[in-house]
Parts: structure tokens; C-alpha cells; sequence
């Protein structure tokens, strides 16, 4: 199916520079574009692709200024990939399959809630005492435990695991691999250092609009909840441990790990492969960069990164000084042989 | 179902400091808990939630000195972290099904050993020549690849995954996406560099009373056994290479990685992310603490800290030094000027 | 079945130094080899092993000295780990049953095509369109989404999961957990902190040869795809984020992170738990430690470790540095009283 840059400028509410009637048919990085694709520019590292893309149409941003000639037709609005956001969901609704009903063998437990408007792929488990909700996707060989309550239009990939008695809002995404509600890790030593197993009888619960991601594992808290609010996106590959909670609309890419009843805050945004300690509180806001270590509570709106992590600025200096190191023991030994020579 | 203080002071051997029929349902964490519910105190750092908990009761250490009024009741006993244990183990088996018997459909390969006393879910595959021990539980989704063994008691939850040969002992864990027995990474180039695999011909071996985490990985050996000995609790998303040998009761938390070869000792307890080289060895009763990277070798007993890895002091210190590196600088910075001044 | 040094050296092409009717039956680590099995010598820190190993057989390099008598048969190679490669291959291929057809149940579109030479184990799902090369292997609670197409001789361990349309070469290796084709992290956010979803419509490409390890995620591409060159091996725990690349014949240790749109070269070596920021570009040949984190792009060649990362001959330096700040902290101290003294 073809689409004019009048009719996506129409859409998306743009307006159109250059040739109204380009038409693309497909979507590409502005790098590999071939003619009758659409492509956008957003992160100003990439400004140098659109003098040669081969894409015959761009979404800019409306004051984008061209300093070369660009052979491509240009859509400018105010947010080029908030615009591209509302161009893909558009195609990935039309390419999406209506996915309904029951795929057979499915086990679906006698007294589980499973609406009409659901869908359970092959090969997928479904315990007791599950209530799901409308417009459900269960796809094949996900596990639901007993007595899960899932809430509408949330989608379950593939091998997804949630232990008994967790509970999922609506409108979440969980993706293939990620574990809900294994026990978290707690074991007490005797005196012969042989450790013995703390049960975790807690659940995990993820409020609404959460996206889970691929092969992240949330353990059940030891008693009460494991919380994951409103809204929060967690990459590929995190650990969340027992009894932790995170506040809404707190973002983590892949790989961060969280300690044992640690209390996040709201609006937070964790870099890759961040540690952050057990029992310690971070405010809302906080923005920890990629791989930093917190051992301690931070205030809300703090802006760190190291390991352990320190302020922004603070560990831009100390890399800074770190890089003079052997100029600093060069200039002490000369100080050193100066004064003897005094 | 509910019980008093006075029930449960029994049970777990204390003394009841207030009410003795103050009555409990559930259980709750110090700073969520409701009236009816049980609690416990065992972190210093949560000590000042004893003073507004609506706990009905809390378990404290017996030398407890509380420094204001304390309205729920409490019971006395040598370690209140165990004692919890105890009482959770309880509800947890209270609370338990008692899952026996086949779901269908299941695959068992027909000269599988699997005694009446086990279970295995929907969708579990059983290989050839497997030999499962008494009360075995294999969840829905599991894999058991041909002539794996698992001892008596162990619980093997959705979706495990164990390679051809393994061996699991008795009263084992395995969490959700846990792979036991993938291939070990090793790979020869050649002259072009090309990569050409090592075929890996060992196995798996984890002896009796070990817990594994979900989506934790454990490769098998290229020949011989990559070995988790008695009583190790590995984390959620832990990666332990080829050939890699853990002793008894060793704990690590998540996303720790093991490269190959190396040999860790008994008793050690790792930090969340640690990292450890191949080929090294790992003394008895390690502490490493979370994100560091051990290059080398370290002898039993040691307290060590940092990428890479130092004696915890030495890290505190060296710590101490980079915070102060601006004004050592500085100072520098001041005897220069100071010298040629002279 | 049992072969003899001289069988054994004629089928690698080595030399026998020993008894050449010496018969092994089993692979054995040189440190735990008994009598009848056949180990190696490569690494040079094991050379002591071979004094006082049991092994009746011992690969060595064709220059090996002994410095004490050694009482195993040697069979000397220009390359004792290739030697040993191409025997466990051999040993490998003996062992391994042939499997090929169908388990029931198991879920195959009516439109997918499915050779009479595959394998699809019991529980596995093959969706609709998907296409299957010669002699491909799906174990056992494997899903191959919609429209996947995957090569001859590939192989696909059980629990596998490769989303929509993603495409696998020939002769690739799949281990269990491996997530293939979830979507990528990419949300905007509003005025008022909420993130919404960016729809990945793009795909995850891998080329032949290349081998995957255990729940390691590649995610799908926003658009276009993601690429993974043929003969690339990844080990357990990775994530590579959505719109990466990566060049052929690039080796990657476990827990390595890749963010969003990251270029890497080809013939690139990078150590376990590495982390590598989005939008940048890793030239060939690069070999980077392990922990390390990259904030920025690194020409072709380089070597480098550190957080954030730096040539490895300064990383040592700057480690040595850090050894002695105590002592550098004294030093200037110690000036600074001696100039007051002045």
C-alpha cells in the first residue's frame, strides 16, 4: 500500500517540503533508505545522512534547515519521532493478526476466567482460580499460574512464566522469557554455614501500562508485594529482587540489577547494566548512567554515574583527573628533587 | 486460619512481650503491616517502623530495647530471621497443592523412570533414559533431556531447560528459564579467523540441596563435569561457563559471571554483577562485593572489593583518595607555585 | 569403543611419543583424567598437570619438552586444541542421535514448510508462512513466529523464541532460551513523563554460522533490521539491543550489553559483562576487556578496558597509579611540611 507525503503530512499534522505526490510504501533508517521508503531525522548525529538518503521522504523537524540540497521530500513537524511513533503504530496495526480464541492443546484450568475476546496459543498453561481479561493474548507455551489475574488488552509472548497468585494490570506487554514471581533469594545461615530457605509467600504485582522485557526476572516478595507501577518499561535481561518496588513511569535499560527491597522512585531512568544495592531508597527522577554501583540511598532528582556513583559532574572530574595521574606523580617526583636539590 | 502470640511463641520456642492472645491471619512487612498481621525486625535500619507499626505482632530479637512505646506485641527469640522462617515455611506448606500425577498432554519417552510419586505438567518433555527420583515435581513446559537424572524431592519449575546427561541432585530447586547444559562457548580460529566450534562433550553435575535462579545459565564441560556442589543458591540471571567447579554451600547473587575453567571454593558469598576471570581459583570463604572483577587468583578467606578486585580496605581507601584527587591537585598545584616562588 | 594412540595420531595427523597400543575409550580434563581416557596440554598453566596426570593419552604441541618424566603416552600436533577439537567432533557425531520427523503434538501452520529431513519436537510451534531449510532441528517447546525463515542445518534447542519474520541462516545454533526478534526498548516520552510506545516493525537478521548462547535477546529493529554476520558466536546472557550490527566472525564473552544502533566490526573480541553505548561504531578487529564500558566510538584495531574504557597499556598504568595514590598522598604531605619548614 502506497502513501503520498500529502496524505502522512495530513495524518501527522506536517507540512510538506518539496514534491507532495512522493509516495513511499515501507520504513527505513535514513542510512539505508532506497527510493519509496520513508526514513526521519531526530538525533543530530545522523544530520549528514539526509544530503544523500535514498529515501524519498523524511520527517524533520519544523525548523530543520537544510545546508546542502536534499533530494528527498521533507515533512516538517514538531516532533519528528513522536510523528514516526504514530506512523509505525499505524502500519504495525494493519500488518498485526487479529489473534482470537484457542489454539489447541491449550490447558486452560476448569475454573479459569478466559473471555471470548482472548487469545491462548498452543501448548500454553493456564492454572485455577486465573482471571483474565478482555482482549487478552496468551500466545503459545507462556505459563500462567494459579490464581494470576490478568487485566485487559495486556499481550504475553511466547515462554513467558508467572508464578502462582502475581498480579498484571491491563495494557501490559510482557516479552518472551521473563520470569514473574520466582521466590526471591532468601536463605539464612545455621552455624555450620549451611544455608536454609526463606519461603517467599508474597506475590509480584505490575500495575498498568508496564512493557516487560525479554528474559527479565521479577522474584515474589518474602511477604506483601514486589511492585512494579504505572507505566514502567524494563528492557531485556533485569534482575528486580524480592520486595522491591518501583515507582511510575520509570524506564531501566537492559541488564540493571536490583538488591533486595530497595524502594525506586517515579520517573526514574537507570542506564544499562546499573547495580543497585539492597534496602536503600532513590528518590524520583533519578537519572543513574550506564553501569554505576549504588550503595546508598539518593535524594530525588539526582543526576549520577560511577561505581560507587557519585554526582555527574563529580565523576567527570574524577575521570578527567584519573587521566593525569602519571603527570601529577611526574610532577611531585620533581618537586621532590627540586626541594633536595634547595 | 488464625493464630495468637501465644501459639506462636510456642511454636517457634520465645516469649511474649504483651498480649499473648493478640491474634494474626497474614503476614506483612514492618513498614505495610495491617492489624492481624505478623511481622518480624531483624535489619537495624528498620528498627524505627517498630514504634508506628500496626503489626499485631513482631518478632524481635530477644536483648530488643525498645526506646519509645510499642503497641503491638511482641515475641522474644534468639534470631528473629529464622524464626520467620520457620513460621513461613509452615504457611507455605499449609499453602501449597500437592501437585502429583501427569497432565496430559505431557511427553514421556518410554523407557523414562518416572515414579508414581511425581509430577510432571502439561507440555513437559521427558527424554530417553531419564531417571527421576520420588516426589520429583516437573512443572508445565519443562525439558528433560535424554538421560538427565534428578534425585528425590526436587522441584523443576516452568520451563526449565536441562540438556542431554545431566544431573541434578535430591531436594533441588530450578527456577523458571533456567538452562542447565548448553553447549559451553568454545570456539578455536583459524588462520583466517574464522571460528570453529569445540564440540562439548561433558555435562552438568548439581549435587543435592542446590537452589538456581531463574533464567540462570550453567554451560556443560567440554569433557568431564562442570560442577555445583551441595547447598550453592545461585541468583536469577548468573552465567556459569564450561568446566567451572563451585564448592558447598557458596551463595551468589544475580547477574554474576563465572568465565571458564575457574574453581570456586566452599562457603563463598559473591555480590550482585561480579565478574570472574577463567582458569583462576577462588579460596574458600571469598566475599567479593557486588560489580567487581577478579582478574587472578585469591586465597581462601578473602575480603575483596573493585574492578578489578582489591582488599575491601584498600578499596575504602582508594575511594577515599579519588574523592580527594581535585584537591591533591590543588595542593600540588600550590607547592609548585610555592617553589618557584622561593 | 576404545581407540589406540597410533589410530588416533594417523586420524589427527600427529606423531606418537610412547607406547603407541596405549588405548583411551573417554575425554578427561588433564587434572582428573583416569586410566583409558585421552587429554590435552594447550594452556601453559596447566603444563605441571602433566607430570602426575593419569590420562593414557595427551595431545602436546609439537615442541613440547618435558622437564620430568611422563608416564602417559604424548601424541604431539602443530596444535593440540585443534587436535582436540576435531577428535570430539568425531566422538561428538557418534553420540549424538540422528533425529528427524515429528513429535505429536506439536503445532505446524498449514502453510509452513517443513522438509521431510527436519526435526520438530513435541510442544514446538511453527507459525504461519514460516520456512524451514534441510535438516533443520526445532527441539521441543521452540515457537518459530509468522513469516521466520531459517537455513539448512540450523539448530533450534528447545524453548527458543523468535518472533515475526526474523530470518536465520544456514548451520547456526540456537541455544535454549534464546530470544530472537522481541521488540526493541523504544518509547517517547510526553509532557508529562508517560513513555509511549515506538512500534518495532523491522526484524532480526542472522547470518550463517553463527551460534547463540542460552537466553541471550536480540531484539527486532524500530525498522530495517538487526544484523548479526555470519560466523559471529555469542555466548550465554547478552543483549543486543534494537537496529545493532554486528560484522562477521565477532566473538562476544556472556552478559555483554549492546544499546540501540551501535555499529561493531567484524573479527571484534570483547570480554564478559562489557557494556557498549548506543549510536556508536566499534571498528574491526577491536578487543575489549572485560567490564569494560564504552561511551564512544573506537577506531579499528583498538585494545582497550576500563569503565569508561581507555588502551588497555593506560589501563594498567592507570591501575598501577591508583596502587600508590596512598603513597603519593604522603608524599606530597610530606613536602608540603618540609617547605613550611623552609
Amino acid at each position: 500500500m502506497q502513501f503520498t507525503a500529502q496524505q502522512i503530512a495530513q495524518y501527522i499534522g506536517g507540512r510538506v517540503d518539496g514534491n507532495p505526490s512522493a509516495a513511499v510504501s515501507t520504513f527505513a533508517k535514513i542510512e539505508e533508505a532506497t527510493p519509496g521508503s520513508l526514513t526521519f531525522l531526530a538525533n543530530p548525529k545522523y544530520t549528514h545522512y539526509i544530503y544523500e538518503t535514498q529515501a524519498s521522504i523524511v520527517l524533520v523537524a519544523d525548523n530543520f534547515e537544510p545546508e546542502q540540497s536534499v533530494s528527498a521530500t521533507l515533512i516538517r513537524v514538531a516532533d519528528p519521532y513522536s510523528s514516526l511513533a504514530r506512523l509505525l503504530e499505524l502500519a504495525s496495526t494493519a500488518m498485526r493478526p487479529s489473534l482470537q480464541g484457542k489454539e489447541e492443546p491449550c490447558h486452560i484450568a476448569e475454573d479459569a476466567v478466559v473471555p471470548e475476546s482472548c487469545y491462548v496459543g498452543a501448548f500454553a498453561y493456564i492454572g485455577r482460580g486465573v482471571k483474565l481479561g478482555e482482549n487478552v493474548k496468551i500466545y503459545p507455551q507462556s505459563y500462567i499460574g494459579d490464581g494470576v489475574e490478568i487485566g485487559d488488552d495486556t499481550t504475553v509472548y511466547p515462554g513467558v512464566k508467572i508464578y502462582h497468585n502475581c498480579r498484571i494490570g491491563c495494557r501490559c506487554v510482557l516479552h518472551s522469557g521473563a520470569v514473574i514471581g520466582a521466590d526471591g533469594f532468601g536463605f539464612a545461615p545455621d552455624a555450620d554455614g549451611v544455608y536454609h530457605k526463606i519461603e517467599q509467600i508474597g506475590i509480584v504485582e505490575i500495575e498498568d501500562d508496564v512493557e516487560i522485557g525479554a528474559n527479565t526476572t521479577i522474584d515474589r516478595s518474602t511477604m506483601g508485594r514486589t511492585l512494579i507501577s504505572r507505566g514502567v518499561k524494563l528492557d531485556n535481561l533485569i534482575q528486580v529482587a524480592h520486595n522491591v518496588e518501583i515507582g511510575h513511569d520509570t524506564v531501566m535499560a537492559s541488564q540493571v540489577g536490583i538488591a533486595g527491597s530497595t524502594k525506586i522512585g517515579s520517573n526514574c531512568m537507570f542506564g544499562g547494566q546499573v547495580g543497585i544495592s539492597g534496602h536503600i531508597t532513590i528518590g524520583d527522577g533519578t537519572q543513574i548512567g550506564a553501569q554505576s554501583g549504588l550503595p546508598k540511598s539518593v535524594a530525588a532528582g539526582s543526576r549520577i554515574m560511577g561505581s560507587p556513583a557519585m554526582p555527574m559532574g563529580e565523576y567527570a572530574r574524577l575521570c578527567a583527573y584519573q587521566k593525569n595521574l602519571g603527570e601529577l606523580f611526574a610532577r611531585v617526583r620533581d618537586l621532590e628533587k627540586k626541594l633536595t636539590e634547595n
